[in-house]
């Protein structure tokens, strides 16, 4: 399909600066061949909607639970990453891959892999912040039982804008999100699976507020909700897009849906210049 | 009055760490008398409520525009501060004297003076980030015209807890509310006078993360608003005070009002033992 009207338009400098971004709110299942091929169905019509990128939910091919990490893990490349890179190419568009559990040296990691237009990797970025939680009447889990932990911020460069990428707990640290914007991210892109008591309390707040601080567009993209989970963690669905001003563009409902968000770099620089925020931190105190 | 039954119970290490703060939301006019008289009359009123703590707004004696800062500034001590010191002894409550325009040296600050339950000044905030923004369509601001920036990060000690103080714009940074969490703040209180641009947008967006962020009630005290006002900067209201998990638990309307909100230190210890955010921070990594 080769590159699409906004590169060009960024290139030249004309006003627009414009991109779609495709979010696959897909339903996983136990089944992992057939979490591959909805992703690889939802990746064909993202493009043919006209999405320069694609972004995935956090572990899409395999359920969110600590029983089946080690069994799905890949070494990369392996199955899950060779199809994205082989689907990135295809249909020339970007691929956020939500994340896979990722197996290295015997260790386990939550890992996003990212490719280009033409298949290149191009970034990987290992969960950081691991879900180690116990709230009274609600959810309990202990990532950290399978998963290693991350030690790096994820910053990928297109070559036309910059984008952080961060996995699901890691949004909660205002921090790591600051670090890629002053790194250039005008873009945030969160695979994510909130469940059903952070989800409806937090889900739409941080998201909104880490737009907001930063004058970035957060992208944050979920698993469809699945009330007969047979895996017992119930993501909230919901995936959606912020813009600078903290509004949400774009958003799902709970069930299996592609959402189609527009970013406009224009109204990025627009709202910095309006609240300069970024100008104005002071960092000699902080 | 004497101490309230909260500090004893803390003391004793009782379970029930209680506290009742007054948010009071008081019209703001260009009489500084008639400013003072309103101040101190909703002073007694929140001791009479069971008060322990008092809040009132950012430029709580003077209209909120450039035009007006220089002449009602005060040097420390000076009417309004003595007043406030006074009125604190009488009623054996804590003050967190919103904000005045401060004069020292020639400069003017934008500052909040904040006195313990016996008239002793605790600590000075003076607004660090200043609020210099020009949004299309909506408020346009330059407080750089004639107030100085604060140099100082302001966490006060009560004895019993730690309060961060900050003003309004400050707010919108991250790292300050962060900074002073980690100094031990379980309360973040923030004077500020948000418009009928950026309070529809983002007044309870910001209040609420900061508090789920940092697992701290924050507790932000606006002015009331005032349609009529013959000094162009309207002022949102909404005061309101939220819980560590993010929840609004007292709110203002925009008109003239006094809120009164209970704080619950068992709360804050309970939601950061169950989502455990602070002890999760990778400061390796930021």
């Amino acid at each position: 399909m080769g590159l699409r009207p906004w590169y060009f338009k960024r290139n030249n400098k004309i006003k627009t600066k414009k991109l779609k971004i495709a979010l696959c709110q897909l339903k996983v299942s136990a089944d992992k061949s057939k979490n591959l091929l909805k992703a690889s169905e939802m990746i064909s019509c993202s493009a043919l909607q006209g999405a320069s990128m694609v972004i995935l939910p956090e572990m899409f091919n395999c359920p969110y639970n600590n029983n089946y990490f080690r069994d799905y893990a890949e070494e990369y490349p392996g199955e899950t990453t060779v199809m994205l890179s082989r689907l990135s190419k295809k249909h020339s568009v970007y691929i956020i891959g939500g994340s896979i559990p990722e197996k290295e040296k015997g260790l386990i990691f939550n890992t996003s892999f990212c490719f280009n237009n033409d298949g290149v990797l191009l970034g990987r970025h290992r969960k950081i912040h691991l879900f180690d939680v116990n709230i009274e009447g609600g959810v309990s889990f202990r990532e950290s039982d399978t998963i290693t932990a991350g030690k790096n911020i994820t910053v990928i460069d297109t070559g036309f804008f910059k984008a952080g990428v961060a996995i699901c707990y890691d949004m909660r640290f205002p921090e790591l999100i600051r670090k890629m914007s002053l790194s250039g991210a005008e873009i945030i892109i969160v695979p994510a699976a909130f469940n059903m008591t952070t989800g409806p309390a937090h889900w739409h707040l941080i998201s909104r507020v880490r737009a907001l601080d930063n004058q970035v567009y957060f992208i944050a993209v979920s698993p469809a909700r699945d009330e007969f989970s047979d895996y017992g963690y119930i993501a909230y669905g919901h995936s959606l897009a912020v813009d600078p001003w903290g509004k949400i563009i774009a958003e799902a409902g709970a069930g299996e849906e592609l959402v189609i968000a527009e970013i406009d770099f224009g109204f990025v620089e627009k709202i910095r210049r309006e609240l300069p925020l970024l100008k104005h931190m002071r960092q000699d105190l902080y």
